[in-house]
């Protein structure tokens, strides 16, 4: 037991450096890519690994099965005075292509300050700094019982999350939703999103033949499976500026106001520094505004990727048999994404009706009063744990399980996010930082502080 | 020593089956995939097995080094009062992949009749059976002297075969050119194209980025590489047509004429042959005419393939930093491929600057003259060999080498090739069949007997 004070939360701080290490090396080195069918095993030891974590915390935990991932809960503190904050976030990431990566992406990194590896930023680094602010919350006796959701079907569209959840609707119950898987601005300013984009992600394939033949035997009256495909896609959006041509898509469009779009341009968001942190040589556009509008407040239509015929060196001069082309749709509030999937069949099939739509992952948009009492002390906890003033902006990413929390507890959601653009959400050579670490431990702490003093809203 | 006649060749036929497979299995076991380019030493491990092939029949044969895989020249009597024929095959092959194939694809199968392996119908089988119709030709003293050309690089559009055969001028000059990589019409229908198409092949590639990113971090302001290579493709070519959108394509195209047309038609070609022998489930066209001009006598503009971005399962929200989609145009007599490569470079340039074009392949389109000595005498050995009246036709694929070598020698070619359109040209599960190669020896055999009696232009 300690006084919450700044010292002992420095020195808190300083000790929990190694373990905190120890335990990202644990939770990096188990390669939880939900992207991938085949890796039972790993996702119930990174379970398991999840469990004994909140368990060491003093929480009571286990880990929901679901049909596919499962989804790791924990209750920590059953004060009915006090408020409770439940803490969100996902432990499965994105695939890796060694090939790509300077090292192992599923082995943690430490250089200095920086830690490498596939998850650290996105988001096991973030959700353990959590944990390590709770553990220094109990530590100092902070009036604010926890709840623990642990996802690991993020990166995939959350498809088991609502129903895991919603068969632990009582013990879930809480006054507030933190969760720590947002980017910041730069490096010099973080950033509390108040809405965040929806997503409607599909594979687009067409099969024409069922095996491939030679252009010289075939082509000219045989159909091309990917040239079609190409046209499909140029249907949907310009890629030029990014316009989404599928009728009827921009309808309920709730576009950013002026204060808001104020209050962007003041977030100290730049387009160079963008740029570089991305390693994007060009833009669609070059006015801030316009940037800022198109990822954080406007729709998109995005080609991930594409499978279909000769992908080796040179040209093999191939008709292909068939091709796939992935898409996504990012959505902002207002628009419905069971709309939108019914738009794209429309459009698919009004255009090229032998294509078929198969839906990868469905999003709501969300977005939240940017004036209520957990979102001013998010505001004043990062200005005290960072000392960086942040912006409130809009995240141009998608939470799914952030708008299914909302639903379930009828709570605000408020995002602390550690993350910097340069760190690589994604990408290869991801990677995370002490600072970040050290600065998320401080706010979260005054966040707990701040918002144990928000009187719980009493059970109907 | 033996007479020519039917019961000579068949004799020679039967004791033939047995050497012929195991040195087919030879070919097959070397995999020359020439568009690999790690596979210096399969190539000279293959032109050496096929300078000691011409040996064995007696032939003086080198492996000439060019800049890329050898080219294997031969020559074979030396009589200025004989007629000399030069034979053109290759044997290099289109790339294999394993996953796709039911047996390893450099291992031949023999299954009753049927030979399965990658370069069994194109073109290993066929080059095979024509230099065992130049050991029964030998045997049976017809007097024709021989020259031999065997290329290793023609699946990737021959790009140091003329320098090669240039260096050995002399030695080649010859009154006939014969190859036998071209396919039939249907397995009732031999063929004898007396036209080819040339071919225009390249890789357009747009890098935007330095990474891949995250599209909830960047989607909308970052520009998607991929979507714009759609975009650039669909601005070349109508997928549901076939047409090419390029301004000044169709310029100098030398249409088929009404009697070539009723010669198509009176091929014998069927459509719903067509489809099933390629596996082809739609078409774009439904009438014969329509088809048949668009395989033999239209140019094309074709999508190979594509890399870039995420192709694994599911869907990754990743903006790709890089794409390239792989193309050819296959263009028709009269179309000059240097004009075609400037519009393509002109068209790209108008569409989307910082697309760059990588020429992959380049080869002239070829037209003969349908009435020549050489023709007739090839449609007489089929009819014999066979049993069937060929078809005169186009042939809708490219074989660059057979335009370089009618410059060199100033002579007819003759197209004789034996693979059927269910063997699979550049497909998986490629396969050849013993009547092929026995009607093919038969035929050969014939031609030779007929083409001996055509005196020699005399040297000028």
């Amino acid at each position: 037991m300690v006084e919450f004070n700044q010292k002992t939360l420095n020195a808190f701080i300083t000790k929990a450096r190694k373990p905190f290490e120890k335990q990202l090396a644990g939770l990096v080195k188990i390669p939880t890519v939900s992207a991938d069918r085949n890796r039972k095993k790993d996702f119930e030891e990174a379970a398991d690994l999840a469990t004994k974590i909140l368990r060491e915390l003093g929480a009571e935990a286990e880990s929901v099965a679901t049909e596919g991932q499962p989804v790791v809960v924990g209750s920590l503190g059953n004060e009915s005075k006090y408020p409770t904050v439940l803490i969100y976030n996902h432990l499965d990431v994105q695939p890796a292509d060694p090939a790509e990566w300077d090292h192992d992406p599923f082995s943690l990194t430490i250089t200095k300050d920086r830690y490498g590896g596939r998850g650290t930023t996105d988001d096991k680094g973030p959700a353990l700094t959590a944990l390590y602010a709770v553990k220094y919350a109990r530590e100092a006796s902070i009036p604010l019982n926890f709840r623990f959701v642990l996802e690991f079907e993020e990166e995939i569209g959350s498809p088991h999350f609502e129903k895991a959840i919603r068969s632990r609707k009582e013990m879930l119950q809480a006054d507030s939703i933190l969760v720590s898987d947002t980017v910041w601005v730069s490096r010099e300013k973080p950033a509390i999103p108040f809405g965040l984009r929806g997503l409607v992600a599909a594979t687009l394939s067409l099969e024409t033949a069922s095996r491939e033949s030679h252009s010289g035997l075939v082509g000219g009256a045989a159909r091309n499976p990917l040239a079609e495909l190409f046209e499909l896609v140029t249907r949907c959006v310009d890629p030029a500026t990014g316009e989404v041509k599928i009728p009827g898509f921009y309808d309920n469009v709730l576009a950013a106001g002026k204060d808001e779009i104020q209050g962007f341009l003041e977030s100290g968001f730049k387009v160079a520094q963008f740029k570089r942190a991305h390693g994007l040589k060009s833009l669609r556009f070059k006015e801030t505004q316009q940037v800022l509008e198109a990822i954080w407040s406007r729709p998109t239509f995005e080609v991930h990727g594409m499978v279909g015929g000769y992908a080796g060196e040179g040209v093999k001069t191939v008709v292909p048999a068939r091709g796939e082309v992935k898409v996504s749709m990012r959505l902002v509030p207002r628009q419905d994404p069971k709309r939108i999937i019914g738009l794209l069949r429309d459009s698919v099939k009004e255009n090229n009706p032998d294509v078929k739509v198969k839906l990868e992952a469905v999003l709501e948009p969300y977005l939240a009063s940017a004036t209520g009492a957990h979102l001013q002390a998010a505001v004043e906890a990062v200005s005290i744990g960072f000392q960086k003033p942040p912006a409130l902006v809009r995240e141009g990413g998608s939470i799914g399980a952030a708008v299914s929390l909302n639903r379930l507890c009828k709570a605000p959601v408020v995002f602390l996010g550690l993350s910097l653009p340069e760190h690589g959400y994604h990408a290869p050579n991801e990677y995370f930082e002490w600072c970040q670490v050290r600065g998320g431990i401080r706010t979260f702490a005054h966040y707990f502080d701040r918002i144990s003093k928000i009187p719980p809203v009493p059970s109907p």
